[in-house]
């Protein structure tokens, strides 16, 4: 299914600064890019860097005084996997690959070394698999409340345990806090997300389940096959959209995703809630 | 009933200091100390305050360089009224007597300010009676791990209601916290607690339904109708047994309750678990 | 010097809703109330309660679904004693009044048991009087920067203490915090301030020294002289203007403060910033 | 110079578990491993895995119920770069490579995006370059006391920084954390230490300043230049000298390190406390 989607963002920098975007979504086998456009108004130089295990690619440039305009624009072709969730198990520590290991360790918005009872007490015996995955996600969505400027930068997992309230990127912490404490590698993702109201940059996470990463939004705000994917982190503070440097104001964020029409002209299969199990790779 | 109750504490005291101690219990109507005797070894003067509104009895005793023994001992007569919890409601917030408002508001540590949601979410649908704070109980007890050493001072009922382990002083502060969060008025209670095992000063709550200060124990450690009152407070805070300024160390701590038998030589009836609604009134 | 001051509160009520005010300014020997006068509109009934200890004046005001308006205004006779603040003594623990223990005992948004070390580091080793107290308001003034909006209702003492940002009420807190930290019994205090720009509510916070409780205010917004008390509490949890249990939103806020002419129509002394010492009693 | 070093672990293991170990000293250039062996009685198959960009050298073992004992011993040959640090600068964001990038984000135990005014108003106008990192180490130095036992595993920079005590890794993490809020890459490094008294795993931490990562340890308990580094990761959560799976006790932990003198029997010159930079690479 192809998408065509971007962002155009304006800023207002009071002294020569350094923006950091990661805003551009990544190649994939199952997420192809057809076209690609970044614009940086007025024109002037920037450096991208791909990280290498995480693939993210992180724009980097230098803004003197004045008025900057960044627009990114997309079309990509997106083929997600879904499978049977029933067949999916969690892996034992002694069998995970010791690649993920990496996201199983506590990090700033995701204590998960402090959440071991609650998790232990709330999911310890549920079955080992997929659907484990699948109530941590209800839970949330059942006692946490999504409530726009409830929180700030320095919300953490910790505080949503407890405090109750958030937004896409609390869940998505949240979500990711539970499955570490239960020793299932869990990790922060950002992207564009078809149907989401109002639009914005999204944040869910993914779990390593079987022999992958699986996907889950605990929000429930746009379906898991229409997220198309920007950056993956240990949490938030790995893939902010723009970290900036400097005396800085933004005074426009737009976001915007569609569902291309096929070459025929036909409207393709729209993404959609789905009970299947989604996977990028 | 009657009770025979007491401490001894030996503390090392490196350079003068001033110790507040807050072990003496209470004289109520209900409470009736019939013999007490403190001692402080080597002998020196003390003075004694009663805080007016919560009747807490603390004495202040400045002493030098060297040994500090404390032995205190009591007999009290206890009778604790009981009623049918089926008749007992919350007061609504301008009905609560004014003197309880004190109760309502946040304190070091029962942030219920913080745990306004955690506490609509499990209990804002119950129906808003003695039975309320029943549940808030059992949810302590179901949900929290009693385990000695898992908290220290500084730990608070917004650690509690995410770390899910503690003692009996952070039984109380959720309970407390929880209650506060609903509109309940609610107090920190320490007291020495009939068939409490191991023995120890002890903490619980109390929750202002009705017309009138009802006792609960989320740890379910020692009936309710066998606690001696010794101090009120917000919290923790207000009634530490023993406020140490200066360089000491307590060597040695033991306290003690025994039920004492009737003067005809027959063992009274003894305190035991009950579904009735205690106050101390 | 008299000072007429008062208030205006406007608010929708969206369901019936419990109000409890703390705006009435108190009576004491030094701060005469010469006239007052509280409006309620639409016209109901309220109660007054004024806390034992504390001589706080809360109102309680049962509201029905509609519009809320609440105007104050009092004029008030102020006789600030001023002393020289290099005869002022901090007391020792076996000689502090013992009614004031209760304002060393960490609180809500004091969490003093958390600041021991800090306030050691930073003051232990100054004079034990009042230039200790005028030495942590300095550190105050110079290390955290007031900025409306950087906290919220959430923030306390410790967060100020490493955040460095905030209003009036979080550098009040930090100041008592530290005091308490220090064995300094302290207190918040809220208020009318004349001078303060922008007008609203301020807080600022009293600390026990020599034989009285002496103001400070660490965000030297307003001359301490110029402070006329609503209220006073171990922290803000106590004191707030108005606490409110339903769901009600405030549209309109206005505070005044104006130095009376004398009747001979002189214009009288001035509030000002002084070194001397200031005590209410 | 050579160091023969190792340890020595004992383990109960109750029902079957799963180690992480990471405790193996990394191969570098200026870092050769000259002999090494590792010992884990009962014989039993591990897995070591070294993760691509940090070289970290983790061993995973699954263990059945029973007795567990890891030895471990290497002989290493270090050769530290030292510099003369006035000639080492800062790099401003738009020049730091970006690779460093990963090591600006705030982590788990390094609350960078909660201290930058406290970093600010501390190092914010001393001169850009190593002495500021110099700063840093001393005011942690002299501002926080080293204290076994005051904190714990979830003790975090946010925490060090107001209650000013801690052990080596506290001292690191609020080190890294001042830096990450000044724009200075700064990561976490374990190592066994020449001279550390007593013996145990270290832990100190690197800042990316001029071209290459700088060694500081602001505890001042073992010389830069006698350090022999196990892991580097964004704070401990990433190297954990054992993460366990399991219901496992430690019964024994010995660690040691030793200078080994030259083939002709000449002492080397040891390490010892300098004022020049000191690399690793």
């Amino acid at each position: 299914m192809k998408f065509k989607l971007g962002c155009q963002l304006n800023y207002s920098v009071a002294a020569s600064s350094t923006f950091i975007f990661n805003l551009s979504v990544v190649e994939k086998k199952h997420q192809r890019i057809l076209q690609e456009k970044l614009q940086i108004e007025p024109s002037m130089d920037y450096e991208e860097y791909v990280s290498p295990r995480m693939e993210n690619r992180y724009l980097r440039v230098y803004v003197p005084q004045g008025d900057l305009q960044v627009s990114y624009q997309a079309t990509v072709d997106l083929f997600y996997r879904d499978e049977d969730p029933s067949s999916i198990s969690e892996n034992p520590p002694d069998k995970l690959p010791l690649e993920t290991l990496h996201y199983l360790y506590p990090s700033r918005y995701c204590e998960s070394d402090r959440l071991m009872r609650l998790a232990q007490n709330e999911f310890g015996n549920l079955i080992p698999d997929y659907s484990r995955v699948t109530a941590i996600c209800n839970w949330i969505y059942d006692n946490v409340t999504y409530l726009s400027g409830s929180t700030n930068q320095h919300t953490s997992a910790y505080d949503t345990a407890t405090e109750r309230a958030g937004v896409c990127r609390d869940f998505a912490h949240l979500g990711i806090a539970f499955c570490r404490a239960l020793n299932i590698p869990a990790r922060f993702v950002t992207g564009y997300a078809y149907n989401l109201e109002p639009q914005d940059f999204h944040a869910y996470f993914e779990a390593y389940l079987g022999d992958r990463w699986y996907l889950f939004d605990p929000t429930r705000l746009a379906p898991c096959n229409g997220l198309i994917r920007i950056g993956i982190g240990r949490d938030a503070a790995d893939v902010a959209f723009a970290t900036i440097f400097g005396d800085v104001q933004m005074n426009y964020k737009d976001v915007f995703v569609e569902a291309v029409p096929d070459q025929d002209g036909k409207t393709p299969e729209l993404p959609d809630y789905t009970n299947r199990a989604i996977a990028l790779i």
